[in-house]
């Protein structure tokens, strides 16, 4: 096997635990090169580090997948890590519906697995990841038996690897419109054409938190997607519900789930610009007892932070205008680019010019399935908050 | 009504909305002093802050009650900030059992009553508040005709005051033993005895956090008090759970509690030291499946902080050790001197002693009973935490 010596001089990042490790990280190599292949890597005074696949063409050249001297990447490898991925799950409650493997969190980097019931969306985001898929494939097999597996690699970041943009089937074809069941309701999963893998299971937990403060209210939701968070607040007692978003499908999809769940007489969805409403409902004082804010990430990269920051203030400041004294804002972010704090700080700052004074009611993270490491920082990405506002 | 005014040259605590003012944040006082009264609060050029209860004994010498400046401080004015405590609790889905004023947190400073469903549990922890013990106390009658209502200041914080250390009925006498339905089991709560008002309602949501990790587990739960999360594992199916705490009288109403829920024959209670047993058992490689540490504050001043720290570090290094791989620590901690971030570097730290990889599996806070204002620090206390450990 090829040995990849680190330099001596380099962050303490991998030795903690982190399994990436950058270009400019890597002195010595002894053995060939081939895109993709498995690698031992040790300290640059020969201590073994861990084994992973390296790809010269990608920024993050190595991805460990093991620091266990004696674990071989084949096959088995995989089964048995999924099959671990698997248990945890079980163990911690996250059995119908869930992100079996959650990439680094998982010890499995670059790799995304949803189970929607009896089918699985996988995701292979590296190159090295990519070329076991066929062994992924058969682990899912040999455990789950499932009804299906498709995979949605139709993502860009695919190409920083030399990957092309795919999806398609890797079992028998079958109706790729799912639905699930969550917290008591039904939820149309469009494995193909939704976004990601098909569906937000990150705030399964969070959908549920707005249980109580939803009774007897008018709700609306901007940047509803196909309605989840609107879907729960009409089975959980609101008056109306009226959910924003700016793509047509998205908002038809909101509405079948509406139907799917007998909530189309409260819930009401219009395909608008959710910006253009909140500013122009604000200056019209319009209000609402709950105001839901689950916008998509302002910013993929470090450089548009700023620009972010702006957008996640402007909608909340608009959020906290649109609300009646006592009302409840429920706010998320799901980039991992803006850490808790800064995101507590950023609604902090909008209650301050909107004059709005706030109590924390809840503050959340991604649901369980999606575990945290704390040695991994984009382990931690979504934040869900409940203030009242007054 | 007397009037005070700050100083300049003042942090912007107060005029950021912190209730407490301290002696040595105060300028000119116009008008007489009497300690317990009513006073105005101005900025030193004369723009009006707030309105509150003044004792010259207290290093805080003055906290805000309200800073409307119409709105007077009278009995009417606690029967409005009850309503709007209870109103509330109610939004949010908190309502057999609450704490129903988290003092600073519900604009009510040195104020503290739990419900424990007909009856009522408070503590009048500094003097302007304790003079209007009366009209807080017509209040609760009025709203919620209780069956009774019982005042454990028996708390040395009293003294500061220059308070006397009492407990007693402000209703009529009633049987002080207790039961509360909690998670779908019931509780023994005794309102003379127990600590605090008599239980520990701020971990009523973090007890039901434990549901799925202690299914067919051995659990072991150390400074369990009475018992209340091992009950919740014997009820959520743990194999066995061994509850430990040094009070006699602690244990046997844990073991109370086992019985009124049927489970007598899965919790088991000893009386014995934690610290003694767990660094005992580490020596003995003992082990268990889950592991629940919910200890009392290690300290209660900020000199004693590394004293707190090191004590949280050990026990949890020893919690750690005591499990099987892939096992869950469940920990707390109680005291709002040692922060969120701290308590993780605690637990961090911990495990890097230990040489065990953990998971987070949830973070969370006290219930949303005890709401959080971002700008009174003492209100974010209560930090509690799952890990898996391997």
């Amino acid at each position: 096997m090829t040995k990849v010596f680190l330099r001596k001089k380099i962050q303490n990042r991998v030795l903690n635990g982190h399994p990436w490790i950058f270009g400019n990280e890597v002195g010595e190599i002894s053995g060939e090169v081939s895109p993709g292949d498995i690698v031992d890597v040790f300290t640059h005074n020969g201590f073994f580090v861990g084994r992973g696949y390296i790809n010269p063409q990608s920024q993050i050249i190595i991805r460990l997948l093991t620091r266990d001297k004696n674990e071989q990447i084949n096959d088995q490898f995989f089964y048995n890590r999924l099959m671990k991925c698997w248990q945890y799950r079980q163990k911690i409650g996250y059995v119908e519906n869930c992100r079996l493997v959650f990439g680094e969190a998982d010890e499995m980097p670059a790799l995304i697995i949803d189970k929607f019931n009896d089918y699985f969306v996988l995701q292979t985001l590296a190159l090295g990841m990519d070329r076991w898929k066929g062994a992924i494939v058969d682990a899912l097999n040999k455990i789950f038996q499932p009804k299906g597996i498709y995979e949605r690699n139709d993502v860009p970041v695919r190409e920083l690897e030399g990957l092309a943009q795919i999806k398609g089937f890797l079992s028998e074809p079958f109706d790729t419109n799912l639905v699930i069941n969550e917290n008591g309701l039904k939820f149309h999963v469009d494995v193909v054409n939704g976004q990601k893998t098909g569906y937000f299971l990150d705030q399964q937990d969070n959908r549920r938190a707005i249980q109580h403060i939803v009774k007897d209210a008018d709700v609306l939701e901007a940047f509803c997607y196909t309605g989840t968070f609107s879907c729960h607040a009409g089975y959980y007692g609101a008056k109306s519900v009226l959910g924003l978003d700016i793509s047509e499908t998205a908002v038809n999809t909101a509405r079948r789930n509406a139907e799917l769940n007998n909530l189309s007489d409260v819930c009401k969805f219009q395909a608008v610009n959710a910006f253009d409403v909140l500013k122009a409902w604000t200056k019209e004082d319009k209000k609402f007892d709950v105001v839901i804010l689950d916008p998509p990430a302002f910013t993929k990269s470090r450089e548009n932070i700023q620009k972010a920051i702006t957008g996640y203030k402007e909608i909340n400041l608009r959020g906290m205008k649109l609300l009646k004294p006592g009302g409840f804002l429920v706010t998320a972010s799901c980039t991992n680019l803006v850490p808790p704090s800064l995101f507590l700080e950023i609604i902090d700052m909008a209650a301050k010019d909107a004059k709005k004074k706030i109590k924390q009611v809840t503050f959340q993270t991604q649901a369980q399935d999606h575990p945290i490491l704390w040695n991994i920082d984009n382990t931690t990405y979504l934040k869900f908050l409940i203030v009242e506002v007054s």
